[in-house]
């Protein structure tokens, strides 16, 4: 890695030094700014590394997101695992723990959060839950479920997934808010299931 | 009614048609002003009423909301309709049903989504979030239809309603946004149910 790249004349980080602080970067930047205003350049300036060296590791704006997130760069890849072979019945239960054992960690769900509350209002954060958690996430999960009327059932899924979000994270009613893990998968998994391959 | 009471010296409306008024102004200003904003003085003065006549049919601001999103004043009043004799099995899919039937008017839902909208950066307007549509409506549901576990089957309900509510009236993710009611009750009212009543 060259001082160009990491904009540091002093000790320079490692690889995955310089990559922690770049998302970390992130992750304070979308949830303070939101995604508009969250641009690589901010980011690369409190992480202290040259926005080079951003695009070097993530590509684009839309590739820190995804890493920020803590979703996989491709989340075809994560999908892969969920959908393994004839374990369709439990589906829904392993996705749901996957996503909840990220979003209970609050640095990690705190851009998702943003997002969330920005899309309430902002149709550029809208158009980020859409192509995200809806078109890159829960369309595929229900394409690869292999259900009828896949449109509607990703809808259904983006329902209870985003109601779960504000009501553990945002709202924070209780005891919903406080529950441990176990719990929520428990209750809710069996509806998150119907949706995604139960009878409509 | 009193001259001094409808603010008028033209032709006075009728009971109906000022508590009309007032309704309409108060689901306008809460729309655009929010709930802390949107005081009994702007609500009369659009309306051309006096306040005091909005005190007269709404006692205060609270009754004026309810009022407004056509809520029953008297929550209690539509719940004990809803949870008839020996019923319970359907309870969830006539709740969602006469939810539904409200909420797709546009006016109608216009001060809850401003409500959920705010409430999503706002403490006071997630307490009135927690007030309305958890305490009022869904815990007295959840009370009356005697399962166990009243209180997180109350904010499992709010999850999954609150998602329904930003996903087809916010966010507008197709095609569960142009859904008609039937689609919708058909296939949420299971999960809704569950959360009501079934094993969790």
């Amino acid at each position: 890695m060259s001082e160009r790249l990491t904009g540091r004349t002093g000790r320079r980080p490692g690889v995955s030094g310089a990559k922690e602080a770049i998302l970390e970067a992130a992750r304070g930047a979308f949830a303070e700014r939101g995604y508009e205003r969250a641009t690589i350049r901010v980011v690369a300036a409190t992480a202290g590394v040259d926005p080079a060296l951003v695009h070097h590791y993530f590509g684009n704006k839309r590739g820190l997101f995804v890493a920020a997130m803590n979703l996989p760069v491709n989340p075809a890849q994560i999908i892969e695992g969920l959908v393994a072979a004839n374990e369709t019945d439990t589906l829904g239960e392993r996705t749901l723990r996957t996503m909840l054992t990220v979003w209970d960690d609050e640095v990690r769900r705190a851009p998702l959060v943003a997002m969330i509350r920005a899309a309430m209002s902002d149709d550029q954060a809208a158009t980020m839950i859409k192509e995200f958690m809806t078109a890159e996430i829960l369309a595929q999960l229900v394409r690869a479920a292999g259900s009828d009327r896949p449109d509607l059932r990703t809808t259904l899924l983006a329902s209870q997934i985003l109601g779960l979000m504000i009501v553990r994270y945002v709202l924070r009613l209780e005891p919903l808010a406080s529950a441990d893990i176990d719990t929520v998968v428990e209750t809710v998994a069996p509806n998150f299931q119907r949706y995604l391959t139960g009878d409509l």
